[in-house]
């Protein structure tokens, strides 16, 4: 459909605005969604995305928000090289193997003319080490770390770093797997193993707040298995949600690192003793596959729905007016009401508010906010000045399902509005993932769930299943292998999805005891 | 000097903080005052410096106001792809003169084991085309305009991004010149050449709102000589600051690029008249330099001066103590101060206080605070709490000038000195460009401005002269070979530093008429 048609025009009640929905073709429905909001494109560098207006102001707001509570929990911003030498990559080897295989690697540093005219790589300007684009800087800030920490009053030593990172993708999809990507990445020191792991669960506890108080997408956070853990973590923590194919999102993660990247580095302190001890280190990030977890959350058939605490705009007016003098008439109500607005807040942000009034058909104009998935649309017209009130449309309810509001009480019943569509959000989605997971304790019923029942649709399965597992590798190879499903989390809290509560089992492959039920599921 | 000792202890009154003075080694002064400020190191990479998180906060200060004006004068922010695949470059054939020549060349994307257990470039993971890491985005945006822009209904298209760039430079300097560095780069699409003279005009003049509101640094701005342009640009526009040595900075540049990017990455558009027509470009950018600049600006031989607009803490609050009942006093009234303070503002910003509790020497304490430039430094022990007020000195003070200011006051008191200090600064500064900028019409007296009176000292000279060139490469060379001296800029309005008015006259270097006089000046 061309950008802008008017999907329910025509008497064409069962139409959407987005080709395929979600019911017809999951992976698809995503890219026409990120299309239609016009969050972001496709790069000519194979890989690389080009993150458009609309897609960089959600970054923005996520960036803003969390930014806050970083520094509210102690930590300062600085920033680092790019450019990793290839010797600090191999000092830790679990790192080595997890990153050193697919990487962007800078080998020369000029480029002539060649005999045809073109430009060719100068042989002659090779450098004496190569050096890998930071895929995650664990090693290039373990080293400077190591100069900063002498003493046991440089700690905890708290940093956060706003960057691109790259890894090299073979198979990507815009916001969940490109080869750049834009993310944080949290490294801390600290002078006890305690004092690590309380950071590392200190910081898993803020993604967690933030997924749930910002993007309105509930969590499920916990430890992961050893299989899953960051090349060089002794813990691995992450935050996983459910998206509405039912698969699972890792959408943060927060690392124990225990001594091995301070043994690396070098990164030692002397301590009230006056010995020299090696540190313990942490690291944890969020990127912007936060913005894929937003849309698949929340989207539906006619496009993206954004929480209201991180929609670049809260509000758009649509003016509709036949003639001159009823556009100025219109246009003048409607400047002081975007004004009274703008004034007002909703948490701690001014009430974003954009006013539409280019001149193309009053349907396309409509459908193309929808599709953008602002909270609110207020449309009024010379009939609504006259009457003092506007017609008020919701997001997250049917397009056509609009109130009129007198003028009088629109401000107030903007911001309840919000606060009310914040809150809707989050409860839809948790009552999503509240119906898709399941407590399974036979091997054949877990099976059952994560088949297809239609074998051209190979994506839709069940969802969560909560199941015992007895902690071996050997048995989570099993169901990764029979069904690509794999254990997203230990999880510290199954109340909300399993409230009949938890215990000890037995493993749904081999039937040795299990002290608790762990999350299986598909993920991207 | 060890970090934190107290220079002017122990009865030598005549040290300073930093070793050596301006006056002594600029350029060793410039790279101490880095150092005593905690702002910046070089890192293990070559030309790559790690931004210290005091460095990174001033950034952040400067990157939210600029982005503020950017969002105001109607500009979005969006994100490209690191990497631009060297087809890319050479598209624009005046580009890659001034960008192929010295860059970080891609080439692989593995490492493998090699045969003594380190790692290896993988020679069979070569990239078909080498991609170099952004030294500017001009031809990847273009590439990514040229499909955004159809119709003159999408024009203007104005769009910034916030990001780090690369450019192989052999001699680095913290903050002035390193390989990598962050910056902002817009880059916008218009119908019209005037269109986008004026966006070009319009973003040189934020850069010089900019500079003067916030960095308290005076620039004169005009065009650049046409040696001096942006490779590919038609027009380069700039601004440029005389710092304490009596050097120019180029502190910010902005570019009509007329129809050559246009060209070379097909952005073209429909015009009304149903025509097809190549649009106008402009792109225009600041980038960590301007740390630099600020440093260089307002620096002293105590370390750095910090313009309060942008500094990361306005107030530092240092407790005076000598038991824990004293200690307790002292706090609880400092803690009730503190909250006070930052319920004020000063400018758009909450006034940010630190509060130095820390068990080291009072003297050491100060010391390090005045080394990093905090605007405001309040004492306050025992005795201040018993009268009710409390020692307050400035930073753009001497350090033993301390007045006290009774409690009542101190709120007040804060605010409209942090305004004193800000326009206290511009002004210094600008009577500073004043005494050291010389109308010149005589060659020997030119040759005689810009020679060292010590040859020991090659970098002192007089400063920036305004004298009349015909227009031609030939004299500016003649000029810059003779005395590494260039044209900085042709100035819009030379009114403040040359009262007497300016007008026609004859080249300096060949007596040919001259339609106006330009700035001539060392520079970094």
């Amino acid at each position: 459909m061309a950008k802008g048609e008017n999907p329910k025009g025509k008497g064409e009640a069962a139409r959407t605005a987005i080709t395929p929905t979600r019911a017809e073709d999951y992976a698809e429905w995503y890219q026409q969604v990120v299309r239609a909001a016009d969050l972001a494109e496709s790069s000519a560098v194979r890989g690389c995305m080009v993150i458009k207006p609309w897609g960089y102001a959600i970054w923005e707001n996520i960036q803003r928000e969390l930014d806050a509570m970083f520094k509210a929990t102690g930590h300062k911003n600085a920033y680092f090289p790019l450019f990793i030498p290839k010797s600090y990559l191999e000092k830790e080897a679990a790192h080595v193997e997890g990153f050193a295989k697919e990487c962007a690697v800078v080998t020369h540093h000029r480029l002539i003319e060649g005999p045809d005219g073109g430009l060719v790589v100068d042989p002659e300007a090779k450098l004496e080490e190569p050096l890998i684009v930071r895929p995650t800087s664990e090693t290039i800030i373990g080293a400077t770390f190591a100069n900063w920490v002498q003493s046991y009053r440089d700690l905890p030593l708290l940093i956060n770093q706003w960057a691109n990172v790259v890894r090299w993708e073979l198979r990507t999809r815009l916001f969940l797997r490109t080869a750049e990507f834009l993310w944080q990445e949290g490294h801390t020191v600290h002078a006890s193993a305690e004092e690590a792991q309380e950071e590392t669960r200190r910081m898993l506890d803020v993604y967690e707040t933030f997924a749930h108080d910002y993007m309105a997408m509930p969590v499920l956070k916990g430890p992961k298995s050893a299989g899953e853990r960051f090349p060089g973590a002794v813990d691995t923590y992450a935050i996983e949600a459910m998206m509405q194919d039912r698969k699972s999102l890792q959408a943060g993660t927060s690392h124990f690192l225990g001594q091995n990247f301070a043994r690396a580095s070098g990164i030692k302190f002397h301590t009230k003793n006056e010995t020299e001890e090696l540190a313990w280190t942490t690291s944890w990030g969020v990127s912007t596959r936060l913005v894929g977890g937003l849309i698949m959350t929340h989207a539906d058939d006619d496009g993206l729905v954004l929480p209201p605490k991180l929609a670049p705009s809260h509000v758009v007016i649509l003016p509709v007016f036949r003639d001159d003098a009823g556009k100025a008439r219109v246009m003048e109500h409607i400047d002081a009401l975007a004004k009274e607005l703008r004034g007002a807040r909703f948490g701690e942000r001014r009430i974003e508010v954009e006013v539409d009034a280019r001149d193309i058909r009053g349907g396309e104009k409509q459908w193309e906010w929808v599709k953008k998935g602002v909270p609110l649309r207020i449309e009024i017209g010379p009939r609504d000045v006259d009457a003092g009130s506007a017609m008020v449309a919701r997001r997250d309810r049917g397009t056509k399902d609009k109130v009129a509001v007198p003028r009088a009480e629109l401000v107030h019943h903007v911001v309840a509005t919000l606060g009310e569509i914040q809150q809707g959000l989050f409860d839809r989605a948790r009552a999503y993932r509240r119906e898709n997971t399941r407590s399974i304790d036979a091997r054949g019923d877990f099976d059952a769930f994560f088949t297809a029942k239609n074998e051209e649709r190979p994506e839709i399965h069940g969802g969560f299943a909560l199941s015992h597992w007895c902690e071996s590798g050997a048995c989570e190879a099993t169901i990764k292998d029979a069904l690509k499903v794999t254990i997203r989390c230990l999880p510290f809290d199954l109340s909300d999805v399993a409230p009949s509560g938890d215990g000890p089992g037995k493993c749904i492959v081999c039937a040795q005891p299990s002290p608790r039920r762990v999350v299986f599921a598909k993920s991207y």
